[in-house]
């Protein structure tokens, strides 16, 4: 199998896993808000899979791609420094589970944005316990019939 | 005057003043970007004026409004919590100069979004000067012929 038809088979698994955890409305017919949720959670499956190929799978690789983590110190803008933003990402778990809870959706023509309460847990290469919340925001383009990631920001909550 | 017709001539005001400070095309026709990058700055200008007026009038008041402050504990989401927020984030200021630079501008059909560094300077209630550098996502929507913002969220830099 070639690496994009790899990298596209685990994002459709993701994809996949993901609906079918995910209460159907009883009409056959799907919201486009249905959609951006389903896609905002295989976003969070791809983020624990820490494999950077099913991230890449949902990102278009454009120079409008952008993201902000809770260790950035300046935006990253353009697909390939977003890439390298989340190699760095997945570097700082040795294991890690990632969701967000209630999500906030908008959908505006081809559009959508999706902000909430991240909550990752996991371990660090050291063998730290991960217990970490962050807020998010996400911005989706829907492109074909796919709704793409295109902006990921995410930021910790600052000391009390 | 009633007070909404002194909030926007507020806020036009500010806009007004933005768009004099800008250096314009040669050609009449403004692009999309360039009057995002108004309404962008027209933010920051209603920030450092800490309005709450000036900044209501560039927000829809919707339910889908959300704010995340680098002080936020949860997302600010609907125009009345969204409003709260910022009367919170001005109450931390006796005065403050915000603004973006180089901001990482993108339009996508009715929906615009830029991300960018912020740099806050001014001094708080207790005398103590201001000089903070934050992480910014604004998200705009094109209502009318005017962008209006319908999300903020900025981070603050994580302790290095």
């Amino acid at each position: 199998m070639r690496d994009m038809d790899r990298r596209s088979a685990v994002a459709l698994g993701l994809a996949a896993a993901v609906v079918s955890a995910i209460p159907r409305p009883a009409a056959a017919q799907t919201s486009e808000a249905d959609a951006v949720r389903v896609a905002n959670a295989t976003y969070y499956a791809a983020f624990s899979s820490r494999d950077i190929g099913a991230m890449e799978a949902l990102w278009p690789r454009t120079a409008a791609a952008a993201a902000v983590h809770p260790f950035s110190r300046t935006p990253a803008v353009g697909w390939e420094a977003v890439r390298r933003s989340y190699e760095e990402a997945f570097a700082r778990f040795a294991e890690v589970s990632a969701t967000m809870g209630e999500p906030h959706i908008v959908v505006h023509q081809g559009t959508a944005w999706v902000v909430g309460t991240e909550t990752l847990r996991g371990r660090r290469p050291n063998g730290e316990a991960v217990n970490v919340t962050a807020l998010a925001t996400n911005i989706l383009e829907k492109q074909g019939d796919r709704w793409l990631v295109v902006l990921h920001h995410a930021s910790g909550l600052a000391p009390q």
